[in-house]
């Protein structure tokens, strides 16, 4: 990687999770990926290695930039910070990339397994920082029956909620989600 | 559809649906339809018009016929009844299903909107028939703001666990969340 500046990287990175939210990753070749980031096949296959292993880098970078970690005082305060960092990002189709990303993971086993260990695992694990905190703090039991399940809940409006409406949630929407299911769950009202 | 017997219309959905959500429905072509369901081409095109008409008409009558509706006294109880019947049938791959057909969603707008209006409203109807015994019960207050989100929060489990897992949610794992996670948000525990 070191001949990439941080600056051409994240161009890069932002060039092909753009082509795969349009395209899709099953039918995308590198070609393609070539010409939208005007970088040549050679360069991407010897930085990266396969396809998989650039868009997995890629949303790497992107997840671990848009997932902000703050300690705001209060579970609910945290949340909303962690999941409306996304929205700030001149990228407006988050819910579509996850999509595509979703559907290719179901035929490939190998960008499956990348993406969980890569790109899944560490949001859960950020998350259950929060929950920790929580737990700490006195806000939520540590035996809370919900603990287990807010890692999946919290998923569904970044994914499922534009199948549903057709509209892309937005932070009122998240919060009202956050306040309204996932709290309450949780015993915080 | 006349001319087509219930079984026959069964089995033709049955493998319609197998193959779109083994293929994918973007690229799958009515000639892949028409050998997978042992059906010409020219029936499948006189009966249902075009591609998404037939695969649309297919998950409605899985949907139908999966989301059985049954009073047991308890929200609890119709919950489990309504999600643990999809597991009863055959079809095991139901998530990849789903997965395809809400990737298919985010690029043909007209599927959309058939499969909001056919598949997703119907489904959103009976829970919110469930919903509304539940507060005629006085398990859940009225304006529990749970209430809004609890559609959204159902899909999860069928859509997103195996993404994040790898594994199939089994009934005891959408027991887990019904009791964990849905019903603690609607103030039940």
């Amino acid at each position: 990687m070191s001949r990439l500046s941080a600056e051409r990287l994240d161009e890069l990175y932002t060039g092909t999770l753009k082509i795969v939210s349009m395209r899709g990753f099953d039918n995308l070749t590198m070609d393609e990926i070539a010409a939208a980031t005007k970088c040549s096949k050679a360069t991407l296959y010897r930085q990266w290695g396969s396809k998989a292993s650039l868009v997995v880098q890629a949303l790497q970078c992107t997840a671990q930039s848009r997932l902000e970690l703050a300690d705001t005082g209060s579970l609910r305060g945290d949340l909303r910070h962690m999941f409306a960092v996304r929205d700030r990002g001149d990228n407006d189709d988050g819910t579509q990339l996850m999509g595509a990303i979703l559907h290719a993971m179901k035929q490939d086993p190998e960008l499956a397994a990348a993406v969980r260990q890569e790109i899944l695992q560490p949001i859960h694990e950020r998350i259950g920082t929060l929950l920790q905190r929580a737990i700490n703090r006195g806000e939520i039991a540590e035996d809370s029956p919900g603990i287990p399940h807010v890692n999946l809940a919290l998923m569904a409006p970044f994914v499922l909620q534009v199948a549903l409406t057709g509209v892309e949630p937005d932070d009122e929407f998240l919060y009202g989600y956050i306040d309204g299911l996932v709290l309450p769950a949780l015993g915080i009202h």
